[in-house]
């Protein structure tokens, strides 16, 4: 059996444990890994050091630095957030839509652990933390596959993890690193169909079509958000600023960012130079069609890229549109099914809008940057999905388990 | 474009009208295509004839033969299954788990259709009606892709419908046939992402092993059952043997038939020979282990592959083991996550039995033929999930729909 196999099956024979663990072991997990982590913090951040200097050495740029950089304070950040994750509700037997039928069976589904969860992510080393402790609490295991660059971190995280969960006797084949970064080991991480129950990459949208290309295992697929806010006739402008600059500047790098503004041309000689003024104070460069650019010449010329482009920048598309029909057709056709928002005063547009936009969140009124679990109140986020099966939106722990029925009878047959 | 190209670009068109349309439009249709139906039975015989000829001449087995074979009595039965789903209650425009967060916004999740759902199946031409009818009353449009031996049947129920849809001024193009039958033309629908937003296969293990490996839509496995019914040292051996005969023999051909029994060793040569006995008079073949051969002579010796049979036939498995432990890892070990059973009058092993075995529905003291979304009170079903991700079991009018987060403020932005 090769490496890769070998990873799996160990995932697999450790979800069999893991599984069945109530609330207490599991918690306890959770908080004997946070003070490991602590307790190695110096070994921790040696090993990432390594990967930050080869970064560096590769003439990675500083923005991606910081993303694989370790500090105290981020281990602690790390450590804390699997404390967080232990003080959360538990999912797994919970019975819903119970009943009893006619003939008197009883039939109720009961909430269970998937298995085996495969993460496919890039640079950041704080996922490999937070995957485990989303998994571990929702009885999983958890197969991981980060990027080379942060292989020193990843390997120096998972080891401590897995001491963790030995010093408190608990199965350490419940996280497992995928420690060859090579194509072909997550080629065929991708096809292990008999071991791995569901992956989820976390990543850049090349990471994410390939996963989808390459799987036999279902995919979740996640992050992908070309957002736009369309601002209305009716709306009221002073909001409707306020609203893309936050969901634009707040944190231009994530997927639930504003990457494209949509204006209803009977208000845009009002609103594009207020949007412009806003944004170019926070050195947002924006890209408009003809029309904005003939109302605000600071507007550079966009193309037809870019109204399908997701920046994760400071820079933004802007559109005109002569109705909301046009806008809602201009959105549904590149859009990315993430978040979309209309700013309005008008009730049926408000409706019209959260009615046809197809995408897992439709705002009114609001930021697109509310798209997270922590903020809709789940408490843990294991990624955010666009897609329509299992899971749409922020996915909290629930998405990390299925069903199955429990039938109780006492002789029932089929007539 | 292609010809299926075409053929998704058309069903996204219709699904974007379809999505939209109340219960009553939706309803109405149904009721029309019912009626359309009836009046266009003559057609439907003739066109049906013509496959059970080609059938009957190229060889087929008379059991495939009847499962392609089109009545008026059956022809009523589609119009009538129509019908019935017109009176479901319509999932869609449900909101759920609606809350106010801290700050106003207003958070919920809204029940809408998939778009288009793309079916593949063999040759039972009822299917064509029924999976219209579902994806219908759920605001979906539906590619079809039937077998190449139910060719005309398909072809003439999918014009028939289409008929039925025009007379009421409802889009034709809500259903649409595939009606070229090659691997490449299925291949090619198997990868339309941007038009199909779930496959569904339906048919044997083959089937949905191809489009699992070709797919990048996603999937939704369903259908083959290796059942396993275990009867425990504290059964009521008249429950175990009814239950079997029922299970067993009530509908051999289908998914949730059972396919093997496991016996507990302390009881076997009381339960053996019943089972023999009772399976025997209704011409059922067992072939048993080392044990159960040595207990009854008629049961012909098992190999490894018996196992992990479904036979779909007058055949069946039977296994002892010596411990509840070893029933379960032999049926975690075998089983197609489908249906399974255990015969008990024991309080813990019972509970045992439903939390350790993995499976969509794990009965006690009840027979596996009742897996199915009409017994199961859902009043229809699209099919039976054997997979984990967005439905597990049988998947009624919900697992056709996916739901939006609805995210309705009044200016709201992150802090």
């Amino acid at each position: 059996m090769g490496y890769v196999q070998e990873i799996g099956r160990k995932a697999k024979e450790a979800s069999k444990k893991v599984q069945f663990f109530g609330q207490s072991e599991k918690n306890e997990g959770l908080e004997a890994v946070a003070r490991e982590l602590r307790q190695q913090m110096g070994y921790l951040l040696v090993e990432n050091d390594k990967d930050v200097k080869n970064a560096r050495a590769a003439g990675m740029k500083p923005a991606l630095i910081d993303r694989l950089l370790l500090t105290s304070q981020r281990i602690q950040a790390m450590s804390e957030g699997l404390e967080q994750i232990a003080m959360l509700e538990d999912p797994v037997g919970q019975m819903e839509r119970v009943k009893i039928r006619p003939n008197g069976l009883q039939i109720g589904q009961r909430r269970v652990p998937l298995g085996v969860v495969g993460i496919i992510y890039e640079s950041r080393p704080n996922v490999t933390a937070d995957a485990f402790g989303l998994c571990f609490k929702t009885g999983n295991s958890v197969i991981l596959r980060g990027g080379s660059d942060a292989i020193h971190s990843n390997k120096a995280i998972v080891k401590v993890i897995r001491d963790g969960l030995a010093k408190e006797k608990l199965p350490a084949d419940a996280v497992l690193l995928l420690e060859d970064t090579d194509r072909a080991a997550v080629t065929e991480m991708m096809r292990m169909k008999e071991y791995i129950d569901v992956l989820i990459p976390r990543g850049g949208a090349g990471l994410i079509a390939s996963v989808v290309e390459n799987s036999t295992v279902p995919v979740i697929e996640t992050g992908t958000g070309n957002c736009h806010i369309f601002v209305d006739e009716s709306a009221d402008l002073k909001m409707a600023v306020d609203i893309i600059e936050n969901a634009k500047t707040q944190r231009p790098g994530v997927c639930n960012a504003c990457e494209s503004i949509v204006v209803h041309s009977s208000i845009a000689d009002k609103a594009v130079p207020l949007i412009y003024e806003r944004l170019h104070q926070k050195q947002v460069e924006i890209r408009g069609d003809e029309r904005a650019v003939a109302i605000e010449a600071g507007i550079v010329p966009a193309d037809e890229e870019d109204w399908g482009t997701e920046y994760l920048d400071a820079i933004l598309s802007l559109k005109t549109v002569d109705t909301i029909e046009e806008a809602i057709e201009h959105i549904n056709r590149y859009n990315t099914g993430h978040s979309e928002a209309i700013i309005t005063k008008d009730y049926d547009n408000a409706l019209k809008f959260q009615n046809e936009i197809d995408a897992a969140a439709v705002y009114v009124n609001a930021s697109t940057r509310f798209t997270d679990g922590h903020e809709f109140g789940f408490g843990a986020e294991i990624g955010i999905s666009t897609q329509k099966l299992h899971a749409r939106g922020p996915m909290g722990l629930e998405a990390l388990t299925t069903v199955k029925y429990i039938i109780s009878g006492n002789g029932q047959t089929r007539p």
